[in-house]
């Protein structure tokens, strides 16, 4: 049996539907992954009865409370302790699972993934690591998560974790590793980038390329882009934000005169890859690293394909033991220092 | 006499030859301005030499020195006295001119603009301050410039200068304010944020409407957006990075076959208007507020279009006073604490 991964089907935007869309597609196309799903046993029940499945390699964990965006983050994951969050967290700390997926309130996830899982020994703090799309293929944003106003000390292991990420899960060998600054020279910056460069130009495990603008990151100046979660959740919404924007303006446009459609309609095929580039969910969701599991969330509003990606993911972060690594690449450079 | 703008020629990534283009399109365009360009006499007499304008409007101002981007800025403004940056903000400070618009270094800009125009009186910090395209037209992004690691009342200050910037030069009534954050509760973001919230919350003089999220800016979420430096930076070269990097995709994906060449000749002409949207030129420069006078920065590889719009946007500036109000509305709200 191949990775045992869970799905949280309570928190996303779109219900528990496209959960179980996505776990029977994902069930097909990975002949050896067992799913769980948390959520209401009996909508599930109700929903799964529409497919045909191997339900040796499904099975439905029943809960009976929901954590949501409105409710406080560490507060909830404390009281709902049989919310299909913590519920779902738990198989992940007793080892009857290898990895949770869910689409649930962002912060809720992450302090579930510290509270219920637990940070494996020697890290400092959990970051948040998408991948975003640019015209190389893909770099790691670390961090998107919850630990803004970080210390340079917790960059600097945060550029180790997400060397040997891209190293094990991309294949991409010595990858470049920069900071996110306003300017290419080494005493530009805030605080914080001024106090971590000398830190991660002394840091002998990761390819430290030195400083990138946000200008360059579309064009893939680096693979490893490093930076505070305040500053990262800002690219990361941007990304987001702005290309549904210039491709919402495109489309009106091309659609706006008669010969305009005809036009729209001859490039149609063409620019179709092009625009799906942009879609996050050919990315899968963003892992948090350096747990002593694997936590994964994707986007709020995921759908079916959103959910098949992620499946595809955790069995790759399992096979190739990502966290594990990540672990081992800590310790080797004696950064355990708790 | 209408505005006297001066135009610094030299440090641009594009040469004196667009400054010189731009300036005799804008004598043009507007037949009350003066303009003095300072520079190479020599270099500019021959590109002058080339086109018909009215003389008497157009004065070069010869120049021995230049600072270029390599310099360090603090050190280079108080060095190169005559440089054509220095001496161009001197023609700010002496009263002979009302306006500076350069494409030069941006710290030296930004070092110039308070060393040699210095700060009016009340003012903490000067943001630079650009406007931004989105699908309602435009917000105003402060701040960009030089203030990395401001604090709460800076930005406070800057939310005042903006609310004023928009009200005068784009006639918004009652702008809408709001700060950069990682999510829409007020008990979110990082130190600076909470810190500054409650300040902003309180402030009766603005129309603060709570935090935005990166991902709602390019949909015109607000009319101000307020953020600290460092992130302001980011999210204007995300911008600038992001919208090239689409728009060149696009093109690319348009143009890849037979039939998708016909079809984008098809759209080209619908498409024109929404990608002028994302070409910063039409936009102009971006004012560095809160000094005794106008310096405008323009985009380093400005080109002729850029300068039209800068002397364009600094006619407005001058005849609507907008360094003077936003001086006066500092002062009317008591915060002159110097």
């Amino acid at each position: 049996m191949g990775a045992k991964i869970v799905i949280d089907t309570l928190g996303g935007d779109n219900g528990a539907k496209v959960c179980v869309a996505g776990a029977v597609e994902g069930l097909k196309e990975n002949p050896d992954v067992k799913l769980f799903l948390t959520g209401k046993k009996s909508k599930l029940e109700k929903l799964l009865s529409e497919y045909s499945y191997d339900r040796k390699r499904l099975e439905i964990v029943d809960c009976s409370e929901e954590i949501t965006c409105h409710d406080a983050p560490v507060e909830a994951v404390r009281k709902k302790k049989d919310s299909s969050l913590v519920v779902g967290l738990n198989l992940i700390k007793e080892g009857k699972a290898d990895a949770f997926i869910s689409a649930g309130s962002s912060g809720a996830v992450l302090a579930g993934g510290q509270f219920v899982v637990g940070r494996a020994k020697g890290v400092k703090r959990t970051p948040l690591a998408p991948l975003i799309p640019t015209t190389e293929g893909s770099s790691l944003l670390i961090d998107c998560g919850a630990n803004v106003d970080a210390k340079p000390e917790v960059l600097v292991q945060f550029a180790k974790m997400g060397s040997i990420y891209m190293e094990n899960i991309l294949g991409i060998k010595k990858p470049r590793v920069a900071i996110v600054n306003i300017g290419m020279e080494e005493e530009k910056g805030n605080a914080l980038v001024k106090a971590t460069y000398p830190l991660l130009k002394a840091c002998e495990s990761i390819n430290f390329i030195g400083s990138i603008e946000a200008r360059e990151i579309p064009f893939g100046g680096a693979d490893v882009i490093l930076t505070e979660a305040f500053v990262g959740n800002v690219i990361l919404k941007l990304y987001e934000g702005l290309s549904k924007m210039i491709l919402k303006e495109m489309k009106r446009a091309m659609t706006s005169t008669f010969k305009s459609k005809i036009g729209a309609l001859m490039i149609k095929k063409s620019i179709k890859k092009t625009l799906s580039t942009f879609n996050a969910s050919n990315k899968g969701g963003a892992p948090l690293l350096g747990l002593k599991g694997l936590v994964v969330k994707v986007h709020g509003n995921s759908k079916k394909e959103e959910f098949i990606s992620a499946i595809q993911q955790c069995k790759t972060f399992v096979e190739t033991d990502v966290s594990g690594k990540i672990i081992a690449g800590l310790t080797e450079e004696g950064t355990v220092t708790e």
